[in-house]
C-alpha cells in the first residue's frame, strides 16, 4: 500500500529509482511567500552527492534539480511544490550481474518477495539514490524553520568503528566545523572533533583498501526549537523523529537524549530538574531528556543519534544464492561507499527538519489560537 | 493537531485520561469474522495492570473492559470496534499538590506550554494509563496475526540497571518462561533468564526501598511473520515499528537486529549471507538484520529492543519550579513503579502486534494480487 | 479498510451500532480552552432524536451523552475528546424477522456482500443511529466556529415531495424560524416557510397513514465564514462538504450555489461579478457561487442543498429475497420515519460544521502565518 | 494544509501550474506487474486536450507524458509511479492583463485571500491544466479495474443548456458511441444521442460566436464493478465518488442513481426490489439506487451525474474590481472553451476510476480474507 508520503501538515511524496529517468518529490502544505530557488537546494545536495571526496563512492551524479511547480517569482506559492532531479551517470552495465543474485544486506530478496520482481538496476527504488529527493525537501524544511523561528538542524558524525568523537556541547557545533577543518581543508568525514576526524578518515581509507566497509553513528541536533511541538499520544515528536530516521537506509538504531544510557541509571540521577533561567524562562538544568518530555519539545536542543550499518555492497566476494535458490557468490563491481556516514549527515538533517517543520505547522493548526484571543 | 490515531489499514484511535471517566479505543479496519470477546482482552490487561506484584505500583485499577461496538454474536463484524475501560481507583487527592508544580521528567511543563493548561490529575492524558487502550487493541491485533498466519509477538525484559540477561535464541522464548519461573511462581520481572531475573527483582526492591527508580531494556520478538511486509520508502516496517515503540512513554531508544552494535562492525562480518534452507526456502545464515532488509520483512524473526528510562516520579524530594517559575521541591506521594519494565512488556507487544497486523493488511491491499491470477 | 474517521486537522472517529451498547465518537485536534459540557450536546441531540413529534419515528431513544475524555474543569484540554451515547430502547424483537431477508433500499445485502455476515439488529452499523455520534461532534464543531470567528451553520427543509418552500435569503433564516412557528408552536418539519411547512406536515401525515414514505430536500447555510478556507486541488471546500453530506444515509444528490441550475445558464448570466462593498471589502453582487470559488470560501454565505430519498423501511408489504436468494415479502414492523427530512437537519448541520472547523484549522496551519510577520 | 493527494490505498499526489514547467503526478499503491507504458496514457490525454475540435479552446498543448518512475521493463513495479507532462504552449502575454484584476467566476480572488498572492499566469494552480495529471493517473486506474475484474468507466455528455439527451441504458453506451458518430465522424461533443449531439454542437458554436459560454451535465457510468466496495460510515463509495467529482473545476452538483429525482418520490415507488437473476445471483429489478446501497456497491452499474457550470472566462466585457478594490472591466483574450463538457468527460472518468480502484484495493486489505480460509 501507499508508503511514499511522509508528514501530515507538511507532507512530502517521492518517486524515483537509482537508474530510471529521475527522482521527484512533491511537497505539500508549504506556507506561501518563502523565498526559494534552486540555489537553496544545491548546498545540501552537494553534501549528499557521490564523488565528493576520496572516502565516499566515486560514482558521478550531477544532481541538477529543477523546480517543476509551486514557486512563482522566487517565492513559494502555497500550492504543491515539485522538484525533479534527473539521473545521469547510470552505467547500467555495472549492475546487470546482480539481476538474478541476492546481494547480502540489500533489499533484493525482500523486493522480490513483496512485488514478485524488481528493478534490479542499482537497487531500483531501494537504492539510497531516492534520498536525493528527501534532501531537496529538507532544504525547504530548513528554510521554513529558519524563517519561522530561527530554528536550525545540524548533523555530524560521532563514531566510525571504534573511533568516537568527543562533543562537549551538541548545540554549539557549527556547520563550518562539520564541513571544514581549522585549516580550511574540507572535513570530508563530517566529524567536528578534528583529531578524531583525521583518524576516522584514515580508518575509512584502510577499510576501503581492504575491500570492506565500516559502520558508524551520527548525532543530529535541532536547536532553537520552540516548546510545545509534538502530538500526544502516537505522534509524539520523538516518535515521528525516530520514524523519520529509521526510514533512511541502513539505520539500525535511534536514541535521543541520554538514550540507551538510561538503562543503567536511577531516576534520581536521570531526571533533569526544572529551574528558572536568567531570562525568567523555565528550563532544565541538564538535557538528558534530549529536548523532549512526554514527546513534546521543551525548548532545549533536540539531540538524536542514529546507528548506521556498514555498507552492504562489498568488492570482496561474498557467498549468496540466486533467485531460484542456488548457491553462488557475488562481488560488487560498482563504486560504493566504504562508510555511509559522511553522506548520511545531510539525509538525516533533512528528515529531522521535515519532521519539525511538519510539527510546527501542526502546532499552528491547533495550538496557536486560544478562545477569546482573536 | 490530530495525534491520537495510529496505523493505516488497521487504525486505532484512543482517548482517555488517568483520572477521567475512562479510556476508550476505536479499532478500524478489522477483518470480519474473527472470534473475539472480553475474555481475549483480560490476559494482557492483567499483565499491564498496576498492583500485580510487589515490584510494580500498588495502585488498584480494575480494568474491566466493555466492548461497545464491532462485535456481534462473538465475532468481529468488520465495522469499527470500540472498547471502553473505565477508571476506578482515582484518588484525586494524591495529585492535588502537583497542580502548580512541574514534576521532573514528566510532561507537566510541556503540556502547559502546548495547551496553556492541563488536566493535572495523575498526569491526565500524559499518564501511562492511556496504554490500557493500546493493550486492549493489541490483544485484537495478536488474534489477527494468529488467525492469519500463525504469527506471534512476545516481549521480555533483558536488562535492569547493570543486570543483563542472556537470551540464546530470542525466537524460542515462550510466554510461559516470561510469566512463570520453573517452579511455577510468577516471574514478576518478566525476564526469561531465571537467574538474572531473581537478581533483577532484588535490585528493584532495593531501589524501591531507597525511594528511587531504575531503568532497563526490553526485547520484543515477532515470530512466524511472512516475508514482504513493509512499505518503501517511508513506511518501512522498521520505521513504523520504531515509531510504535517510541510512542510509548519513557522509551529513549530503539534498535533492531544487531542495532547499535553495527557501529563497530565491518560489512564483511555484519552482512547476513543468503542460503537455501532444508525446506528449499531462501533464508539467511544469521539474523543480525533483525528480520528486516530494506525495511521489508524477510521471514526471519523480527527482533527489537527498547531502552526504558527510570520512572520519573520519585518518593524522595526533588527540586523543581512552580508553573510561575518559583523554586520549590516536590515529592511524589502517589504509588509509582520503581521500575517500568515489567509492565512495559505488554504495552510494547501490543504496539508491535498492531504494526504488523496493519502491514499485513496493507500487504493484502497491494501485494496479495497479481495481474492474471484471478 | 478504515472508513470511520473524517477530517484532517479536526478528525472524528466513530463506532457503534443501532442495537449494541452504544455509539462513541473520538474528536481529535480540538483547540484547548473551549468551554464545553454535556449541556452543549443536548439541543442538537434533541433535534435528531426519534419520537420528537408525530411526523417522525416513534422509537424512544434517550440520548444521554457522557463525555469520557478531553474536557477538564469545563474546558476542552486539547487532547482527544470522547463522547459516549448509550443505546437504550433496543427492542430487538422488532428486527428478528429481517435476519434472513434483504430489506429493499437498505444495506443488508451490501453488508453481507462485503463482510460475509451482518449485525441485523436494526441495521447494525448501517442504521442512522450512528449519526448520533456525528451530531454530538457537530455540536463541538459549531462551538469552535462560534468562538473562532462567529461562524454559524443552520439547515432547514426546502422541499417535501412536490411542496417547495420559498426562501428569500438563505443567510437570514434563523434557528427560531426553523424550530418554531410564529405562534410558538414547534415547527416539526423544520421548514422556515410557514405556509408551506403546514402543507408539508399534512403531506407527511397522509403518507404515513398510507404506510408509505416521501423524499425531500434540505438546504444548509454556513454564514460568517472567512474567505480562504479550502485546499486546492482535491480537498476543495466544496469537495469535502459534498463528501460530508453524501456520507450521511439516504443522500442521493448534493449541490451548492446555483447547483444543477447552472446547466441551462450562459456564462454571462451565471458569473457573479466582483464589486467593492460599502465596508471597502471586495465581494460579489450575487451569490450563485454559493460562497466558494475554486473550491475556496469567498466570505459570502456557503449554501448547500441535499436530496434525501424516501425512507426505505415501509409498513406496507414489499417483495424481496432471502439471503439464499428465495423470493419472499417483507413488511417493516419497526417504527420508522415517514419522511427523513426533519431529523436530517441536525445531521447535515453537524457534518457541515465539522468540515468548516477542520478547514479553518487547516487554514491556520498553513495560511495564518507569512514570512517576516512574527 | 496539504490538499494535493487523493485516495487511501491507491493515492495520487499532484503538482503543477498552467504556465510553469509542467504537471506531475505520483501514484502510490499500484499493484506490481501491470503492463503500462506511455501509450496507455495517450488516448485519454488526447480526449482532454485543448484544440481537439472547433467547439473547445484552441490553445495548443502537446501533452507528451514521460514516466519518471515506477515502471520497469514495461510493467508497474509496485513502487511509486511518477508521470510528468510538460507545459509547452504557454503564451504568458495572454494573461499579463489579469495580474491585478479578479476574473469573475475564477479563483483569483480566493487564492489572493488564502495565500496573499498568486501565480496569475493562466490561473496558475487553479487552472484546469492540473487535470492533465489526473487524467494520466486515471488511465492507470482504468487498467487496474480492467485487469482485476473487467471493470470499465465511461462518461458522456447528457445535457448542454436546454438540450437533453435520451439515454435508454447507461451501462450499454460504448466508448465508440461517445467518440464517433455513426458515419465515423468524431463526436466532438461526446453525447451518445446522435440527434441531440448535433444540436448541442450547433448550440455551442452559436454561444461561442456570441462571446458567451454555456453549462451542461455529464453522466459517468462504472460497469462490471463487484459488490462490496465502499467503507462505512464516512468513506462510503458514494461519498468518495462525490468528493472526486466535486474536486474537479466547475462542478456545482453531483447526484447518483435517481438523484434529485428522489425528492418527489414515495418509498413504494423508489425502492429497488431485490430479486434473483437467471444466473442465480441476487440483484435488483431496477437501478434507481445507482449501484450503491448504504454507500457500498451492489454489483449493478454505478451511475453518476455532474452539473458543470458555463466557462467563467468570456471574450465579452464583464465588470469586476482590481485587487485593490477599484472598479474596472475585464475581457478574456485567451482562448477558452465555450462549453466545458466535451473535455470534462475524460477528467470525470479518471476521478471515478481512481476512486473505484482505490476502494477495490481497500476491499482487498480488509475483506478479501476471512478467518480459516487460508
Amino acid at each position: 500500500m501507499t508508503g511514499n508520503s511522509f508528514g501530515q501538515a507538511l507532507r512530502i511524496t517521492t518517486a524515483g529509482e537509482s537508474h530510471g529517468p529521475g527522482n521527484v518529490v512533491i511537497i505539500d502544505g508549504v506556507p506561501a511567500g518563502i523565498p526559494f530557488s534552486v540555489d537553496d537546494l544545491l548546498p545540501d545536495l552537494a553534501r549528499r552527492r557521490p564523488g565528493q571526496s576520496k572516502i565516499v563512492t566515486q560514482r558521478k551524479e550531477s544532481d541538477e534539480p529543477e523546480i517543476l511547480a509551486g514557486v512563482f517569482e522566487g517565492r513559494t506559492t502555497g500550492t504543491s511544490l515539485a522538484i525533479l532531479i534527473r539521473n545521469q551517470d547510470q552505467r547500467s552495465k555495472d549492475y546487470s550481474d546482480i539481476k538474478d543474485k541476492y546481494r547480502p544486506g540489500h533489499a533484493d530478496f525482500t523486493f522480490d518477495q513483496k512485488y514478485g520482481f524488481r528493478d534490479y538496476r542499482g537497487g531500483g527504488r531501494s537504492s539510497a539514490r531516492e534520498t536525493t529527493a528527501r534532501v531537496a525537501a529538507g532544504a525547504l524544511a530548513k528554510k521554513i524553520l529558519a524563517e519561522a523561528f530561527g530554528g536550525r538542524v545540524l548533523g555530524y558524525v560521532t563514531q566510525v568503528g571504534d573511533l568516537k568523537a568527543e562533543i562537549a556541547d551538541p548545540a554549539s557545533v557549527t556547520l563550518q566545523q562539520v564541513e571544514e577543518f581549522a585549516d580550511g581543508q574540507p572535513n570530508i568525514v563530517r566529524c567536528p572533533d578534528e583529531a578524531v576526524a583525521q583518524q576516522m578518515i584514515a580508518k575509512i581509507e584502510e577499510v576501503r583498501k581492504a575491500g570492506d566497509s565500516i559502520g558508524g553513528a551520527a548525532e543530529i541536533v535541532a536547536a532553537n526549537i520552540p516548546a510545545g511541538l509534538g502530538e500526544p499520544v502516537f505522534d509524539k515528536l520523538k516518535a515521528d523523529l525516530a520514524k523519520a530516521l529509521f526510514s533512511l537506509p541502513a539505520v539500525l538504531g535511534v536514541e535521543y537524549g541520554i538514550g540507551f544510557g538510561c538503562v543503567t541509571m536511577r531516576g534520581s540521577e536521570h531526571n533533569d530538574l526544572f529551574t528558572t533561567g536568567e531570562d525568567g524562562q523555565i528550563t532544565t538544568k541538564s538535557n538528558r531528556h534530549g529536548g523532549m518530555l512526554g514527546g513534546i519539545s521543551t525548548g532545549l536542543p533536540i539531540v538524536l543519534r542514529a546507528a548506521v550499518k556498514p555498507t552492504s555492497s562489498l568488492p570482496i566476494e561474498q557467498s549468496t544464492v540466486t533467485s531460484s535458490g542456488e548457491a553462488t557468490t557475488i562481488r560488487t563491481r560498482g563504486r560504493h561507499d566504504p562508510c555511509l556516514l559522511p553522506r548520511f549527515i545531510p539525509m538525516a538533517e533533512a528528515m529531522v527538519a521535515i519532521v519539525i517543520a511538519d510539527h510546527w505547522l501542526r502546532w499552528r493548526a491547533q495550538n496557536a489560537w486560544s478562545p477569546g484571543t482573536e
